[in-house]
């Protein structure tokens, strides 16, 4: 059967999930999984919920018809998603590319169910250390000083064109024009290491959040760290770096395809199992 | 206001959210915060709400008259509880005193919302490393090979007597009879480091879990582990179990103190912040 | 038998671990623990040796007298200690003492080998949520903007005339002057989980370090971190906090006590097992 | 310049640390980095000492030409190696080949430095999920129920003309003969998760292990774990399982070309950084 994932993020207000878990009930649905969290700071209610229909194809106009009144009453966000529907994800990529690889391998593996429209790299293709690629379409975008806001412009146009659901930025070290960055839906995962190692830090740890027109600002997914200590060299740092960064960006990856992130104003309510 | 905590598990149907939520409503709750759980493999479903009553004194028995009927449609084991209704905890403590003193500090600075009847051991109060007990009761019940079946009854008659709610085995270390285990429905915070150490693991753990005849194997509650080293002698390898230990320990009461743990067969969900 | 602990650090040069091993085997000594650190970037050797000597009371100030002239030679930095002589060690605590109690506990079960010369509060101590102190010294020292320099020079005072070797800033909530952290050597588990919280961060984390007259600046000696989630309060931030404050200062008061702490500019070599 | 790794262990005795540092010094030896342990239950010691030698390549043989003598006195077991003269290492893997794509990705961006003399698989190249074999020697040796000692054979066979110093077995599911495993000095990630599931853990792990006869009980090299909840399917444990597997094998095997692993009896001594 088809499973199917609605979120909803709104003011909170009495009975709003009554409401909504009845509709779904007389809309033939079967709830599989359901989050919920009122953030008492914001006065705000966020829910997930993954449900089932008996007679799927049918309803789930009907349901979004028979949503769309109660969604307007209460004010919702809200979002309705068939799992068949695999988010399209648009991959960058500069000359680090042990996050590409892990997110190709995950994919292939069947562990990221998205479709992957393209890669773009300001590298040619062999420049990478991987060739996981196999057909999906890569674009070698060179980029200069000079040339930045045509290259910029021509990876737009490819995100675009490609219908692309969410950008992320594999470790794309080029930094963005803050024009490109408000247009950008993706996230990256961090890591100057560097300062790290001189401050003498006992621990390094990588974010995957969104990307703001503040590079290292937006709204945080989620995080880890590994312990270092004094006889880890700089060039260690980044090695274990390596780690930290692709195990976190693919668990953002993982929950963004899940529909499992929300946002609430800038932070990010993560409904993990 | 008050909060009450419901705890639900039944069957799984179809309609069960649905119903409960819009009950709650009708009775003039507002949900503060709800989880649930459908497990695909046993087709059986939890569910943890928090909520507030308009009219609170009034309402609570109303609403569980009101809920009585729905709860016997769906053949729901259920509980409803206020917060202001303190869990009554009896605390069991032989020689190694370091979770108990967690539990107590714990207490005191108000980590833990419990009412303490009492501490039972198997040695005299002068023996503990702590002076936090205060005005707690403390019961010393000796105890020798011959006299462990006197002892376990005048254990089981103080718990009864105290009206208590959950027995802690905050590292008792006597070997409790059978049917003193199937009597209990407290945890224990386990530690056996030796063999670990002889055997050179890399890695050392903590198990919270209910207390079955067979003492290692009940419901887990909570685990964690620390990395160890080649040069971590067993001693070592202790003084970081105590660690482990009371902070798995503590977060098992906290657990269970807030209505979060729920049985599936012998297994536990969790229902976690 | 009594041992010794060496610490070592220079500028690097060939043949030190040579001749300083040959010199401890020539005066009886028998290593049990050995480890060095040379810091490619700065060119700076770090060592620290556990030994046991033969004939303990005569051979230790043999081995002195026998060691300082290699010491003149390759310009060390040294210090020899033996495990009999405990670290007399001051600490300082406000409002909160989850912090000062930990340390308490560990050092009464034996696991902290060190004396308490007493405990400095600018609050009574009928104000602390513990009574582990027993006998130990409590000095009450209130504090106002206006009289911070008398209280100051008090504390001073009292860590002179107790012949202190190190002052625990046990969530010792007051700033110190620049002057007064000049004078310190002690350090501090640090937590401020405000900004954490409405940055939405998923890990927060503790840090213990020597104080510098930038309170929050001095070199780094452990750390450790928790997961967080968008359901934790700032109140469970702070909950969460407690455990990682308690647990990182209390493991870097025993790398203290066990000499595991060397300098290396404003990072620490920390020679754990 | 060259550095070389020696490590030793044998029986503790005063003035080994001495000896060897001083005999290091006399043929021109410089100390990178030197890390010793003394087990006090075993009465072992353990060295690993990096150094580099003024005049290389004649140095090295007079070098061990003089070691010789002292080994034979202390009765050590004792290796120097070349950090330019690569391990030669053997991947075995079968249908699950998440820990081989790491391996192989870890190697091509110069993170193991070690030279892969083949890869030997009972499914054929095309069953794998990856690509980064390259020009690497692929072995399809299909084995059944009744061709399993020729299979064996055919494997011993490749090792012995491949000169191969480490067998790794990357997921290699098939179990070996008695025999096979006493010959082979490689070590494999473990992961059984059916039972984890059932038993309702909280924590599950990975553990690369020597292999002996008995093949999940050879000498442990490193362990570590993740947190799962009751959420998790059987299936979620077995996809974070594959994450701590290739983490855990990708540093076993880093440790052993770093010459950081000595045996000590059924356990090892692990020098890490």
């Amino acid at each position: 059967l088809v499973a199917h994932t609605l979120t909803i993020s709104c003011a909170d207000r009495r009975g709003i999930v009554a409401a909504v878990t009845t509709l779904l009930f007389n809309s033939g649905g079967n709830i599989l999984e359901a989050q919920q969290f009122d953030d008492q700071a914001s006065k705000h209610f966020f829910m997930r919920v993954v449900f089932e229909l008996e007679n799927d194809a049918r309803d789930i106009s009907m349901f979004q018809s028979a949503f769309e009144p109660l969604a307007s009453q209460y004010g919702m966000k809200w979002n309705v998603r068939s799992n068949e529907d695999r988010r399209r994800v648009m991959l960058l990529v500069s000359k680090f590319d042990h996050c590409l690889g892990d997110l190709l391998y995950r994919h292939r593996i069947g562990e990221l169910p998205m479709e992957i429209v393209g890669i773009i790299s300001n590298h040619p293709k062999e420049a990478l250390k991987l060739n996981l690629i196999g057909d999906i379409a890569y674009h070698h975008l060179p980029v200069s000083k000079d040339t930045k806001p045509q290259q910029e412009a021509a990876i737009r146009e490819l995100i675009e064109a490609s219908n692309t659901d969410l950008v992320v930025l594999a470790r794309y070290m080029q930094v963005l024009s803050t024009e490109m960055c408000g247009y950008l839906s993706g996230f990256k995962g961090a890591g100057p290491y560097q300062q790290a190692h001189d401050r003498g830090v006992k621990v390094i740890g990588a974010t995957a959040h969104f990307v703001t027109a503040d590079l290292d600002e937006g709204p945080i997914i989620c995080q880890d760290i590994e312990h270092v200590t004094h006889a880890d060299t700089a060039q260690d740092f980044v090695r274990k770096g390596r780690d930290i960064e692709r195990r976190v960006l693919a668990r953002a990856v993982h929950y963004y395809l899940d529909d499992r992130i929300l946002m609430n104003g800038d932070k990010t309510v993560i409904f993990n199992s």
